[in-house]
């Protein structure tokens, strides 16, 4: 039997420095385009990406079962499909190739120099061509908070929040991965005090802080999935900026939901990291009371201890850390809102996106959205550089990262870093 | 220079039963499967499925540019994205083709026995890898029969409503073509009085008379579709039964819109028809007043006199129409829609989905959902076998019809027939 991935006295004969989020216990799954325009699958293990279509040609998954193909492809859509089963045996393999005291590929400068490349010299891609996204809603602070600026202060949260993870449909179309810049939105808004809207640049540019996880091939359409299976059908985690226009929002949402206000671009960290690297890091979430009902009761550790960063750079400036949070603030859990999702039966596919919500922990510098953080804009962010921030300005770029850490070990999402250029203009 | 599919002067050698939906000049675009478990794009004429893989192969479109497996795929999404001059040489070329005055394939019988099914023998599938879904809101009447229901009979329409082409994401993981059956969905239900909800199969399934149009691909990531260019990117039209569940959307809607209320199933007619197919029938849509913003503004006809009618068939008695309306009472035009969607700079892609939303007419028998047929469940619809409906009982089948008609010549969609049943369950 291998050695699991997850040992950390392992070590990788490739160099991972010091606070590394991409240790030998990671092997996050991506795409990448490399400088020769080959795009292929990949892994990451410190500073250097790992192509597993050149590993595969080269047969270092002899022994997996595995179509010719699986990773010479621009998505990992069809790897995922395959199953729980064959990500551990993938995963536990590229832990082996590159385990310190394995000389297979160490001692073979030909093969190395097919299949490793400098992390500076590819490309990220989406790793996964996204069916449909999903967004829930399921950081209590971040409804309680919400609810207090827009609804009322006494009664934060609405009547269903407490027995559903509440959640709606995003755009699947607009998901980019990080270092694709997005464009400052145009829409219709209405001035304070006017009943006429007008149309124009969004004034009210937010991030909203947020993980999300992918799936694979759940179920057959009219079949729910268990919450007791659920999680066999999460293959991992990003971290997701959910791009959102505040005053566009508030015009349109009433009553089918935020629409444009979100749907122009959502970004995401390129990596996917397992469920199973993030095992050591299992926590139980916060006690869910009221009881959900039975179809979403589940015991024990559901949720993950995974610190959260938002940072603000100004375009000729250092960045500014904006908020501290932790996934595992989050009230409804993964596992929870796979199984509501399915429980009318719809059907959930491989490589679809359910994201968390905005994050929000308890303390007024741990809220995931510049909205609750400046309350509305009331009470702007002073940068380092000394400019303030009620929303995000023109030219700035958000940088979300993500990791657990433990003494033993880091595991870590990377970042999203995405700049925000003014409005789009057509050539 | 071609004729024009249009030509109402021309005829068919495949005959064509009178008041057939697929005459000459209708030519829509499909995929089947035939009984040798080949799946091709193809067309339709009477009641004859015709194989345009098969005819590509056989050199038929000759002198058109086609990638040699154009019409050899499993959804349409190339040759939509192939562009409207291309649309039209190819359904011009078909025409042609079937041309009663055309011996060319008329008078081969090994060709014909290669491209000619009959309807009978090929299995409808999706036309479309849709990639996104959205559903708009856009009949007044329905909004306004909604808002006097769940909100304020005298202020029945939201402030935004006559500004915006109000629209919403939808899920595409669940898009069904005409044939398959669809499971009476479970969920959250909160039960009148009750401050805790309840887990079951809804009480209220629903349908609702939708059209749907299929893009192609219009804009980059950031750009707006100006509105004088929106209709170049529209392919063409579908029937489209947006399954609801009533008891589940009154609880879960508030604040993010609905979700499991809908995603359990959306169901299509398998036929594109074409906007050229339609162009005859081309109306002034109802004027809009206040004037849309300057954005939304266009002159013109841009509606189309598309009569819609549904039946409610159960399991054994004959089908009764309960509502009779029309796509010409929509009030946001699709060109209104497409460019509102993409004002904010949300890319579409060829194959993404817009569903009207319920298509009700000004009078209480051209409402387009049982919710307002029968105002609630208020005023039950006795149907010709004598029982009563005040929603959808299981094994109902509920069938949605389209057609456009003027003295020459009638262009329809076929149905989509959808049969409702009970809750599935896991083996």
């Amino acid at each position: 039997m291998p050695i699991s991935a997850n040992d950390t006295n392992r070590k990788s004969w490739i160099e991972v420095p010091e606070n590394s989020d991409f240790p030998l216990q990671n092997i996050p799954f991506g795409v990448f385009l490399t400088k020769e325009n080959v795009v292929t699958v990949g892994t990451r293990i410190g500073n250097h990406a790992i192509d597993l279509g050149a590993l595969q040609q080269l047969n270092y998954f002899e022994g997996i079962e595995l179509t010719d193909d699986m990773f010479m492809q621009d998505t990992l859509n069809d790897f995922i499909s395959d199953g729980k089963k064959t990500w551990r045996l993938v995963r536990n393999r590229i832990a082996d190739i590159f385990d310190q005291t394995n000389p297979k590929l160490r001692d073979n400068p030909k093969h190395k120099d097919i299949v490793i490349f400098d992390i500076a010299d590819v490309e990220m891609q989406l790793p996964v061509l996204i069916g449909d996204y999903t967004d829930f809603y399921s950081s209590k602070e971040h409804a309680t908070n919400v609810g207090k600026m827009f609804r009322d202060p006494e009664n934060a949260l609405l009547p269903n929040w407490l027995h559903i993870p509440v959640g709606y449909h995003g755009r699947s179309s607009t998901i980019v991965p990080s270092g694709i810049p997005v464009h400052r939105p145009i829409g219709q808004t209405l001035p304070a005090g006017e009943t006429t809207p007008v149309f124009g640049p969004s004034r009210l540019i937010d991030f909203e802080l947020e993980t999300a996880f992918i799936t694979t091939d759940a179920n057959v359409m009219g079949e729910m999935i268990p919450i007791n299976e659920a999680e066999d059908y999460i293959f991992g985690m990003v971290l997701l900026n959910d791009w959102s226009a505040r005053d566009i929002q508030k015009w349109e949402y009433v009553p089918l939901g935020p629409f444009l206000a979100k749907n122009f671009a959502s970004s995401i960290s390129p990596w996917i990291v397992t469920m199973d690297a993030l095992e050591p890091f299992r926590v139980p979430g916060p006690k869910q009371n009221p009881s959900p009902l039975p179809y979403l009761l589940q015991k024990g550790k559901h949720s993950f201890d995974i610190n959260l960063e938002v940072a603000i750079k100004p375009e000729d400036a250092q960045p500014t850390v904006v908020s501290n949070s932790n996934f595992k603030y989050m009230y409804w859990t993964m596992n929870q809102q796979l199984t509501h999702h399915t429980s009318n039966g719809c059907r959930v596919n491989s490589g679809d996106m359910m994201g968390s919500g905005t994050i929000s922990g308890p303390t007024p510098d741990s809220y995931g959205s510049m909205l609750e953080l400046t309350w509305g804009g009331k009470n702007p962010i002073t940068l380092n550089d000394g400019t303030e921030r009620k929303f995000i300005n023109d030219n700035d770029t958000v940088i979300m990262k993500g990791f657990c850490k433990n003494s033993k070990v880091r595991i870590g999402f990377g970042e999203v870093s995405t700049k925000l250029l003014p409005p789009f203009v057509r050539k």
